[in-house]
C-alpha cells in the first residue's frame, strides 16, 4: 500500500482525532507531506513483517520547546542529517520511518520525512495517541534502554544525545531545541525491526486512515465517527467556558460544555494539558487519561483541538479505550492520571460507561 | 617527563598566573590531579613529536554554565565515557589529553583526568591563557572546522553535538551545560596529531610549570617572575575600589588601583569579564586582550583571580604578550578587543609600553 497526495486530507483528519486536542495543528504535517510527494512520489506503507529483523526503524516527530511534542519543521534537510548521522553511529542507513505520536501534525509530517528520504513509513507509532513529553512513547513503556535520541535543526546542527534514562532524555532535548530556535526534529529509539516488536503500536496509521475517512461523504458524520472508533458518547452540547493559561510550556486549562437536545441539563467539565485529560460531570470521572478523550465539531465530526476551543461551538464529546499498553502498571506510571498531577486512580473509560 | 603530585603546586601556580584573573580556581583542579596521581600514578608529559600522525588528541575542559569555561569535576567517570564515545565515532580510542584552556583550574585538572584514562598529556593548550567562550580556541583560529564536541556530565549522560560553526558550539553545549546541572566535562575537536600541527599552542604545559617554579623559595618572587613571563609591569599599588557585577553569566565590573611607592600618584582602571582584559590610566589604554593581563600579590607575586580581589589588597598588575596565533586578524577577530565589546583597535603590549 502506499500514501499518495490524495490520502493526504483522510490521514490528516484521522491524526486530529487520535490527537485528543494535542499534538499540533495537521494542517502542518500535511502541507508538507503534499508537498513531499508531489516532488519524491508517494510513500509506501510497509508492516514490521515486511523488514528484515536488522533494518533499523527510525521514529521521528517534529519537537518545538518548552512542550516537547507538536510543531512544524521549517527545513527540508533535517531527515537526511538525522539519516547521516545513524549510519554513522549503526553502520547502516535506517530502512524506514516511523511515527513517534499518531495524533496531531506529528501524525502526518513523517509521511513528508519519508518521502524526502525515499524510505517506506513503517504502520505504527510509539502513542496510539498524542502526549506532551518524549518518555511518554510505548519504547519506554516496553522498558527499551531510551539510550539514544538525534536531533536537527533548520540551521544544520546535530546532537546526539545518549541519556542516562528518559526523564534525562526529555530534559536535555529539550534544552537543546530551545537553544536551536524551539523547534527540531528528533530520532528518539532507533529500533530494529526485532526490537520494535511488542515495543511499538502497530497499525496506527492504517486506522488514522481509517478513522479519517469514516466520515469522508457519511450521511452523519458523528455516528459514522462513533462507530469507527468504538467511542463513547460523553456529551452533546455548547461550549460555554473555555478557560486556558499557558503556563510550564504547557496549554493548561479547563473547558466546560453545557448539553443541549438529550443532554440538555447536564455539565461536562474538561481538564486540558495540551490533549484533553479528564472529563468530569458533577465530580463524577467519565474518562481519563490515558485513555482518548476528543473534542468534535457535532455537524462535521471534525476534531477541535485544544488551541481552537471556542466560546459558542457546537460541540460533542467521544471517549475510547486506549491501546492496551497505556494500562499496565508501567503505561499508567508513565501516562496515567497521576503522571499528569490528578489525584485519581484510572479507570477505564468503558467501566466508567457500565457503571455510569 | 612525567608530572607527579610534587609538581601539581607548581603547576598550578603557574595556571593562576595564566589565568588572567579568570579560569576558575586552580585550587579544584589541583585537589583533583593529586588525588588521581595518588591512585593511578604520575601522568607522562608528551609533545606532538611524540604521537604517531593518526594519534587522536582529546581537548578536554570542565565547563560551567552560564559561563561556559571553569568549573570543577564532581565525578571520575566523565573522561572515561568521552573516552568510550570518541572509539565509538573513530573506531580507536584517544592517545592523549590535551588541556583546551592552560589558564586557570582547566590548566590543572587534565592532569586528573590524563591520569585516570591512564594516557599521557599533551604539552600544549588551544588558548595559552583563559577564554571565556567556548570558540575562542587556537583550534578555531586555525580554521579547524567545529564540527564535534563530546559532553559529559555527573549524572552519566554523554552528548554528541555535530554543530555547524563555532558559534553554534558554544550556544548547544551552553544549553546542554546548563541543563544538566550547570557542569559537565566538554571535549572540543577531537584532533590528529597531525591535525593539532599549529592548531594547538605547544610547550604551555611546560611554560605554566616555569612560572610556577620562578618563584618557588624566590627572595624576590615578583621580580623573578616579571622575568620569566617577560612582563610589564603596569603598576604597582593598593586596590581602592572593585565593582563586579554578574550579568549574562559573567563577572563584569572594573576594578582600580592606586600607586603607592614609585606609583605613587598614578590610578590604573582595570576592565573584567571573567579575565582582566583592559587596563587604562588616565584614558590611556596601557594593555589589552588578548594580551595576558595578571594581578599578582605584590610580596608573594601569587596571582590574583577575579573573584578574589578585596578592598586594600597590595597588588601589581603584569601583562606581557599573548601568543602570536591571537594576533593574527583571525585570532583577533575571534577574541580581541571588539569581541569583547570594546571599541579598541588592538595595538600590542610592547608597542604601548614602548611609546608610553
Amino acid at each position: 500500500m502506499t500514501i499518495d497526495v490524495s490520502d493526504i486530507p483522510a490521514l490528516a483528519r484521522g491524526c486530529a482525532v487520535l490527537g485528543t486536542g494535542g499534538g499540533g495543528d495537521v494542517r502542518t504535517g500535511s502541507l508538507a507531506a503534499v508537498r513531499a510527494i508531489r516532488e519524491h512520489g508517494a510513500v509506501e506503507l510497509v508492516g514490521l513483517g515486511d523488514l528484515p529483523e536488522d533494518a533499523l526503524v527510525v521514529p521521528l516527530s517534529g519537537i518545538g520547546a518548552p512542550t516537547v511534542s507538536h510543531e512544524m519543521i521549517h527545513s527540508v534537510d533535517e531527515p537526511g542529517r538525522i539519516a547521516d548521522e545513524i549510519e554513522r553511529l549503526f553502520g547502516r542507513p535506517p530502512s524506514a520511518v516511523m511515527s513517534s505520536e499518531i495524533g496531531g501534525s506529528n501524525g502526518v509530517a513523517p509521511v513528508a520525512w519519508a518521502a524526502g528520504l525515499g524510505l517506506p513509513l513503517l504502520d505504527a507509532d510509539g502513542m496510539g495517541r498524542a502526549f506532551p513529553e518524549v518518555q511518554m512513547v510505548s519504547m519506554y513503556v516496553a522498558g527499551l534502554p531510551a539510550d539514544l535520541v538525534i536531533m536537527s535543526d533548520v540551521a544544520g546542527n546535530v546532537v546526539t544525545i545518549r541519556p542516562v534514562d528518559g526523564l534525562w532524555s526529555e530534559r536535555l532535548a529539550r534544552a537543546v531545541c530551545v537553544a536551536a530556535g524551539s523547534s527540531a526534529l528528533m530520532a528518539d529509539y532507533v529500533l530494529t525491526a526485532a526490537q520494535a516488536r511488542g515495543a511499538v503500536i502497530e497499525g496506527t496509521v492504517t486506522r488514522a486512515l481509517e478513522i479519517g475517512r469514516a466520515t469522508e461523504g457519511a450521511r452523519d458524520p458523528l455516528g459514522a465517527l462513533q462507530a469507527r472508533l468504538g467511542a463513547a458518547r460523553l456529551i452533546t452540547g455548547k461550549l460555554t467556558d473555555v478557560e486556558r493559561r499557558t503556563t510550564g510550556g504547557f496549554v493548561r486549562g479547563t473547558a466546560t460544555i453545557e448539553g443541549t437536545g438529550d443532554d440538555r441539563g447536564r455539565t461536562l467539565t474538561m481538564e486540558l494539558q495540551n490533549e484533553n485529560l479528564v472529563a468530569r460531570e458533577q465530580g463524577r470521572t467519565l474518562a481519563m487519561v490515558p485513555d482518548l478523550i476528543t473534542v468534535v465539531d457535532t455537524e462535521t465530526a471534525g476534531a477541535v483541538q485544544t488551541e481552537s476551543l471556542r466560546y459558542g461551538q457546537r460541540v460533542t464529546v467521544l471517549a475510547w479505550p486506549c491501546d492496551p499498553l497505556w494500562r499496565t502498571p508501567r503505561g499508567l506510571e508513565t501516562a496515567g492520571p497521576r503522571a499528569f498531577g490528578y489525584d485519581l486512580d484510572y479507570v477505564p473509560v468503558e467501566e466508567l460507561m457500565a457503571h455510569g
